[in-house]
This record gives structure tokens, C-alpha cells and sequence, in this order.
């Protein structure tokens, strides 16, 4: 970086024949400094190319970027990200910005001036222009990466989505369904490719046949799990239970169960994925595959802190495991 | 402010012999200033008492300040806040701190030294030894207050606490209700006071006795509003409907309901407050009263940053508009 100073704050201190102490109090701007000497300490910093914002600006932020703010799941990234940052004497600066793919490009510029001590980015991956500043302004960055497939190079926390739509898909089988639907999040996500894989390899396994009409792929919303949903429940044949790619998504589908004179469970199983806090208080409470958000959150916080801090990280990918966690929205199948 | 530098950046680059642009992108940190230029630029600067933090650090962020994170209440209050910053160039930096009546006392050394361009509160009120120091420094704040009942000359955005209890209390009496309970946040919040008086009246206004056993204190969390419905539903004479807190709390009190075997709304009415996002999703979707979350966030900010400007404000209170929204957990009273 070009404007790291030469000089060690304590060489100054002794210089201006103050403490240690003094000196880092008024580099961090502390209120408890008599003006007088505030003024004439920052003059010897300013003389040695110390400006206040090079020294506390790397130290008091991280950066938590999402291409949007959705209750519930991105609630859970921010209460892990703010926790472990808190833990640290750092604030959380968070930004919206992009597609759901990258952030936009007026934020690089504008994350180069923050200088955080760490980013954490919300996206699938982030661009290798993008990456080189960062890394060449030295600020470290994790994606929290439930959705992505980013280059081996790139740190990222994410979650074992394969394995969670496996066991979905094999608790249905478990109470006897046949005919299972599997609606995902958008087709250019890894994360819908790796749950409807898991799903596969479930079916594959019970030796039951998979139908492509049966494989829908749309958002994370409520309004895009009702709608596929509705589409499902038309069919000629329609399933007897889905596995939908977010609890917001099993929500839709329940409504448009309801809609069409389904009780769920009873004429309908759903599992939803995610677990998010308020999915044990719907009515069914959710059957869902739990998806450790906070826990992604919190470790890619400590990741990005243990690279800001010049640590040897040994692995820059981590997958946190998934669990099924049964409630009252899936059922045997009444035959 | 001790460090406010006395020269106009205008006149440095002058001294300096370069144009206002380059001068200020040096000031700004940003990163297509040449290496040599740049130092030379910063030592005119740091000679007149302009260090990097005090101007950039005050154009850069606002603080949004909470006690705790809740999904989807919280969610929307950030996304206001954010959309406004974001519209003005500023950050968001997120602080968790204190509990709901204040933040903590180490948040106020936290927010002078990074010095936000305004500061967002999501209490009941702050300190007046805080106001102090926050308006020595010229950092404004403005408290956004569905909860609380701050001092007259602290700028708070609220909303109509008091209508909404009346509104979502009428409701219920024109559906043909009797025996009505209320569940509300805690007894020292003035929004819990508000909603239970706005009961108050509309039962009075009704002829309609206050059945003190049917008024119940509780948090806004869907647990609380489980136990107080539970026990509710316990009563020898219990109620037919429910006001509930929160629509989280209303989400508790259906569980109770469907654990007591009583169907929402057929056999029981349940009301919620705040409307957020999910309560359409909801089986039932929720009746509630809509309380503008997200359009208090962005008052709250437009705000602070007209007082940032030093711009004269002719209302430092604001409390936006309350309204019923009618769905599927209310229904008519069948005798």
C-alpha cells in the first residue's frame, strides 16, 4: 500500500515524549486528550505520514455485502457476520449492491476508499478485476457461498446443499411417496444444481423414475414457490409431496395447496430448506432441511479476520453440513 | 470540533499547485492519484489539519443502531435506512448494543470516534449525557421509535401506536366479538401502553366491559405470544379473539390456538401488528395492522441527513400513519 507509514507509533511517542498509550488514543481519535496536546501529537503523526484513517479505518470495519436484503435467511447471515465482528471491536458496514452473481461495479471503488478489514460478500462469486484490487490494497475477502461455485483461489463458506436435498428427498420416500417434486431456485445457481442432484440421487436410489416434469426451477420467493406450485398441483398427475428450495418457496406452496383444497400434511407433504428462526412457528410448523446461516456467517467473519491478521489459513473452502429437521409439514402417504 | 481544519481544501490545492479534483480524490483516498503526487498532497494536507478520516469519514457513513436483530422487524427497518443511504452515496454501518431502552455504554466511544455523517436509533430513547456528546460533536441522531417516549427536542419517526390498537380492536367487535384479549410487548414500552389504550377505547366505545384478565403483557417474540395465548385459552370463560403485539407474537398465539385443537379463524381470532413481509404467507395469512417499518427507516434517515446539512427541520416528531389489513385469521363470531 503506498501510504503505510515508515515509522512505528512508538518511535513517534518517544519522539513527541508522550506514552505508547497517549499516542494511540489520539491516532484513534479518543475524546480523553486534552486539545492542546491532541493538536500538537497530531502534528507528529501527520509529520510521518500517519493519518488518522489509514490507522483506525483498517481496524474498525468489516464489510458485509448483499445483492439484497430478504428477511429471515439474510437476517441470520447478519447476526453471525455482527456477532464474530463484535467480538473483535469491529463495527459491520453493510452494503447492497448487484445481481445476485457480483457486486455492482460503483462498489468496488467505493469499498477500496472504506477500507475495511475484511469483506464478506454475498454473491456466487466475485470477478478477478474486482479480486486483484482487493488483494492489492491488502483488504481480505470471503463470500458466503450457499449459492456459488467460485474459483478453488477464492475463500468461501458454504453449506452441503448436495446432502440436504438428499435427505429431503429420501425422508419422503421414507413415508412413502412416489411421485416428489423438487422446486429450486434459479438454474444458474450451484446451489439449486447441487439440491436437485441430492434429489436424484435419492430417487435413483429407491429405484423410483425421475420425471423432468416434476423438477421446477424458479426463485427463492414465497410468489415463485406458490406459483411453481401451482403448476405442479395441475398436472394430470400431480405429486403427493415437494421438496422446495427455501422455507420462503414451502410457504408459497403451501398456500397454493390451500388454494387448491390440500390440507398440508394430510394431502400434501412439503419440506422446505433453510430452516430459518420462524419456520418452527409456522402452522405446520416446517419440516426443512437446516442450513447453519448464522454459523456460515460467523466463520466467514473469523476467515476473513485470520487473513487480515496475516494468519496461514490451511483450507480457503469450507462446506458446513445440513441436517433434516422433521416437523409437521410432511406425512405418510395415505394409500 | 477540535479538528476541523481552518483552510478550504480549494486553497491547499492551490498552495499545491494541482486542481480541486485531484486534490479532493487524494483526500478521498481514491486510488488513481500517482504514488509521488499523492504523498506530496497529503503532506500539504496533514499541514493544514486535514487528515483523511476527518473529511472522509463524515461524508461516508450513517449508523443504524438496534438493541437486537430480529428477522423481518429489524429486516425492514435496515432496508429503509439503507435505500436512503444508498441514494445519498453513504454506507450503513450496523451496531448491535444495550438493551431496548438504550445502547450500551460502549457503543457512545465507539460512534465519536468513527464519526457517521447521522446516526439511527431503533430505541426507546438516548441518555441525555449521549445527546451531549453526540451534539458537541454535530453527529445527529434521530430515534426511530415505534417503542418509545423520547424527549420533545429529540428527532424521532414513530407511528400511530394508539390508532392501531383501536383500529384492529373495532375490527373485531364488528365481527361480532365479545370476549377480547390483548397481548401486547412490555408493560414500560409507550407503544404497548399506546395499542392496549386504543383496545381500551374501542371497547369502551363499544359498551363493551375491560376484562382485566384478558389484558396480558408479554415480549413481541413468538414465544411470548404462545405462553400469554396458552394461558388465555386456559381461562375459565376464554376469549373468542386476540389482539396480539406482533405478528410474530400472533404467529405464537395461533400455535397455542392448534395446540388447544381450536382452528384460526373458525374457531378463534387472531389480529397481528406490523404487517411484515411473511404475513401474507401465512396459513392463515394474517390480519394485522400495517405499521410502515421500512418507511419509518427512510424518514429516520431523510432526517438525519437534512440535519447533517445543517438544514432548519419545522418537526423534530413524526408518526406515520397506521392501518388494518383484513385477511384470512379474523372471522365472524358465530353464535
Amino acid at each position: 500500500m503506498t501510504d503505510t507509514p515508515r515509522v512505528t507509533l512508538a518511535a513517534i511517542a518517544e519522539e513527541a515524549g508522550v506514552s505508547l498509550a497517549t499516542m494511540s488514543k489520539v491516532l484513534n481519535g479518543r475524546a480523553d486528550v486534552a486539545p492542546a496536546t491532541r493538536a500538537r501529537l497530531e502534528e507528529h503523526l501527520a509529520r510521518h505520514g500517519y493519518t488518522r484513517r489509514s490507522a483506525t479505518q483498517r481496524t474498525e470495519f468489516v464489510e458485509l455485502v448483499f445483492h439484497e436484503l430478504e428477511p429471515s435467511w439474510s437476517m441470520e447471515v447478519i447476526e453471525g457476520v455482527e456477532e464474530v465482528a463484535h467480538a473483535a471491536g469491529l463495527s459491520v458496514v453493510l452494503t447492497v449492491s448487484g445481481d445476485r452473481h457480483a457486486p455492482g461495479a460503483e462498489w468496488i471503488d467505493g469499498v477500496l476508499r472504506r477500507r475495511p478489514v475484511g469483506v464478506i460478500l454475498v454473491f456466487s462469486d466475485i470477478a478477478a478485476p474486482y479480486r486483484e484490487k482487493l488483494r492489492s490494497r491488502g483488504i481480505p475477502f470471503v463470500i458466503v457461498d450457499p449459492a456459488g461455485d467460485p474459483s478453488p483461489d477464492v475463500p468461501s463458506v458454504g453449506s452441503a446443499n448436495w446432502s440436504g436435498g438428499l435427505m429431503a428427498t429420501r425422508h419422503l420416500i421414507e413415508l412413502g411417496h412416489r411421485r416428489i417434486a423438487a422446486i429450486t431456485g434459479p438454474e444458474d445457481m450451484m446451489c439449486s444444481l447441487a439440491r436437485v442432484d441430492g434429489y436424484r440421487s435419492a430417487m435413483n436410489a429407491a429405484g423410483l423414475p425421475i420425471d423432468p416434469e416434476l423438477i421446477r426451477f424458479g426463485d427463492f420467493h414465497p410468489g415463485g414457490g406458490e406459483a411453481r406450485a401451482r403448476e405442479l398441483l395441475a398436472l394430470p398427475e400431480p405429486p403427493t409431496a415437494i421438496f422446495a428450495g427455501s422455507d420462503l418457496q414451502a410457504l408459497g406452496a403451501i398456500a397454493a395447496g390451500s388454494a387448491a383444497g390440500l390440507r398440508v400434511p394430510d394431502d400434501l407433504s412439503v419440506v422446505g430448506y433453510d430452516d430459518i428462526a420462524l419456520s418452527r412457528w409456522m402452522s405446520p410448523q416446517l419440516t426443512t432441511v437446516h442450513q447453519p446461516l448464522r454459523r456460515m456467517g460467523e466463520e466467514a467473519t473469523r476467515l476473513a479476520l485470520r487473513l487480515a491478521d496475516g494468519a496461514g489459513v490451511e483450507t480457503l473452502r469450507m462446506d458446513l453440513a445440513t441436517h433434516l429437521v422433521v416437523r409437521g409439514s410432511t406425512a405418510r402417504l395415505e394409500t
